[in-house]
């Protein structure tokens, strides 16, 4: 499941079909045309140095991760040292939205900033009869870039969208879109996806050929990030008058 | 859900019971007496800006958090910007454990320098009936402090069980200990749990009066990172002469 450069090439990568931007506008068609296409790009702060047999720059692999993901944690480097914090994001072909209130200080520090957008996918322990070589499997995409408010209305729009549906895939098209009032209380940040790397670790158990036989159950278990039933808030069972309203299905929920 | 400093007050917090290090050593008790015991320390870059009904700098919440959750995402500022990366970890009392090989970049960069460590548990999806109130349910750690080397080996033992412990509870002690070439080989940075704080969410929809009858459903989704059918190494069932190990039970994967 390693997938590195040797395997994917660094050419011809396929594409997966980029999510539409509900809003059309000459912006979505003016970016739709600019779509990088080719792999993530190698520089100095994304050659893989520890593991690299794990990593891989492949675009398409990348998005698959982005896009089954719910959460990035986003790092930027201010005067007293780094900040991490978990966002909500979304993604339109090669851009990464952020999004919060206009307030909010981690997207201000952000804005025309480098900063830091990692995803991980968490897919299992994996026990080995040693302590030295437990470790987990898992999916990882490091975006590096500068981050830049996005001021166009229907890019923004667009944003919110792709960060509905990032959680619910077909939820932003059932809800009310968002207001004038809304649209200006929130800061929206635009990262390329350009300059980063994918880490993958999804194989089994490696332990020294001295311990194969020590009597300590060794393998993986998976894991998943799971819904559980969905628990309709208590103001609409009171007032629908439409009758019941249906949750999103199970299989909109785990993709 | 929303804990914060007014419902659990500044003193008088009552702490859970730390982790047992498994290595004895005049460092462990010495280690074991200076463990903090009051909330977390609230700074100017802790001071919660956004949603502050959302924070606290409650110390027992925190351990909670940190206890349950099974990667950190760690952060650094380098001279080309921030850099975020999944780490597993371990506590012990006051102290988060980070380790790697001892050429991990991210690691040598960290050490004697400011991090971000920051733990998040996803809880659930917040379906509203606006796009604006959609948010998810969480509850997240963000620590900072300077990260140091530990050079004691008792102490590097006693992380390294935390760390293995903190995937599966109670694994240190079946599996084989690191040997002195491990430990050569392993770079371990303390990160005191001092300066942070925390934050969750924990309720349910939050819509405008206005948006109350649109015929959309809303409620939570919860979510779960839960563990499969543990997967046995081949390796392990062709070789096991003591007949079938049996994998570690269900309640100690999901706590």
């Amino acid at each position: 499941m390693t997938t590195n450069l040797a395997e994917t090439g660094r050419t011809g990568t396929r594409l997966p079909v980029g999510k539409t931007a509900a809003v059309d506008s000459i912006w979505s068609v003016t970016m739709a045309a600019m779509t990088a296409t080719g792999d993530l790009a190698e520089t100095e702060r994304t050659k893989l140095r520890r593991a690299a047999d794990r990593g891989s720059f492949d675009r398409a692999l990348a998005y698959s991760i982005l896009d089954e993901a719910l959460v990035a944690h986003v790092g930027i480097s201010t005067e007293r040292g780094p900040v991490v914090l978990p966002m909500t994001y979304g993604r339109i072909d090669d851009r990464l939205y952020l999004h919060g209130a206009v307030g909010n200080a981690l997207l201000r520090a952000g804005t025309d900033a480098q900063v830091c957008a990692t995803v991980t996918l968490l897919d299992g322990l994996v026990l080995a009869r040693s302590a030295f070589h437990h470790s987990m499997n898992y999916r990882c995409v490091v975006l590096y870039g500068t981050a830049t408010k996005v001021t166009d209305d229907a890019e923004k729009l667009a944003a919110f969208d792709a960060i509905v549906d990032q959680s619910v895939p077909g939820r932003a098209a059932e809800v009310r879109a968002s207001d004038p009032g809304e649209l200006r209380a929130t800061l929206v940040l635009r990262l390329p996806i350009e300059e980063g790397s994918v880490k993958v670790r999804g194989h089994g158990v490696v332990d020294d050929a001295d311990d194969l036989d020590l009597p300590v159950w060794a393998g993986v278990v998976p894991l998943r990030l799971t819904p559980g039933d969905p628990m309709q808030d208590p103001d609409q069972t009171a007032t629908a008058e439409s009758g019941p309203l249906a949750p999103p299905a199970a299989s909109r929920l785990t993709r």
